[in-house]
């Protein structure tokens, strides 16, 4: 028999499920909350149901949004014909931290993965390719991660691409700024090999 | 502007302030949370809430309970007359799990440290002398950290009990079990020397 109150237990077992906290962290988080003053635990439950009501996917992008069409594809200031195709709104997020990208999104919440049951259909492919189809794009950048996973995934939207009037290209591969040759691993250096330029 | 709708960064923020939750990885785990289904977050939501609702401190040892008194002061195997004071619910769950003590607690919910603006008043201090002072205790086993705020609170708590007619002892410190003496740090060798056994 536990000697904690079993509503502790639940909590618990509940922060254990969150990616990346182990049953002894999840123990800490359920101490820090029931110690929290009772205001800050109802605000912090109010956010997750919150978050979980208001937030969808825009129907443009199908990036997360709290209106119909999200905040990226309805500034007129961004190029609707230049969409970047990343696999989650985390990759939204990266590309935005480079403050260099002008155009929109195209999220698929996901890869194509059989290991992990995740097949084509699963993504938001679909709805990239209506985008395509309807003439609205110039080009597509696949930016999937340079993973097996994602590169599978951009191959494939490569080839459903092809019969289409729209350029297709993906993010370069090489050596991260600020690295050291002495560190990059034979993928890297091989990839940066490959994709050398006029000096 | 952000390009994540403002529900996503309330609940990100309020993940962040949780303790060893960077915001990295409150952004993974906003994520985690508003791609589980509804009933899952629902359920984490309510458990939070439910959590602080239930959760009290026992009326007698001032651990966490939900009924007056807590299942290690309501059992009747439990010695009641030897009691382990231990700074927080956690320091129970430690000596539980040694699976060797017969005793009850009493945890103190922290330990006196000027820095951090705690002061004897803060802690549970007053209850555990009132137990002592209704001679309801034989020994008081001091069990706070052995850390430099542990052992200060140890010796407060220990001079208020001298005038009482109650054993008070402290865990013996040492090497760990299982432990190397190559990798023990000097304050735990001279410790494990001052406290060394006949053989």
């Amino acid at each position: 028999m536990s000697v904690l109150p079993s509503s502790f237990e639940t909590l618990s077992d509940k922060l254990a499920k969150l990616p990346g906290v182990g049953r002894k962290s999840a123990q800490r988080l359920a101490f820090h909350i029931i110690s929290m003053p009772d205001a800050d635990a109802e605000a912090f439950a109010a956010a997750i149901l919150d978050a979980k009501k208001t937030i969808r996917e825009c129907a443009v992008c199908r990036n997360l949004s709290e209106s119909e069409v999200c905040t990226v594809c309805d500034n007129p200031r961004r190029d609707p014909r230049l969409v970047c195709v990343v696999s989650d709104p985390k990759g939204v997020l990266a590309i935005e931290r480079s403050r260099e990208y002008g155009g929109v999104f195209h999220v698929l919440h996901g890869v194509i993965s059989p290991l992990q049951g995740v097949s084509p259909n699963d993504l938001r492919i679909r709805e990239l390719m209506e985008r395509v189809a309807a003439g609205a794009v110039d080009e597509v950048i696949l930016a999937t991660n340079p993973d097996v996973e994602g590169e599978t995934t951009a191959r494939y939207i490569a080839r459903l691409l092809a019969p289409f009037e729209v350029r297709t290209t993906r993010l370069a591969y090489g050596l991260p700024s600020g690295s050291s040759l002495e560190f990059a691993d034979d993928a890297t250096l091989t990839r940066a090999l490959e994709g050398r330029v006029e000096y």
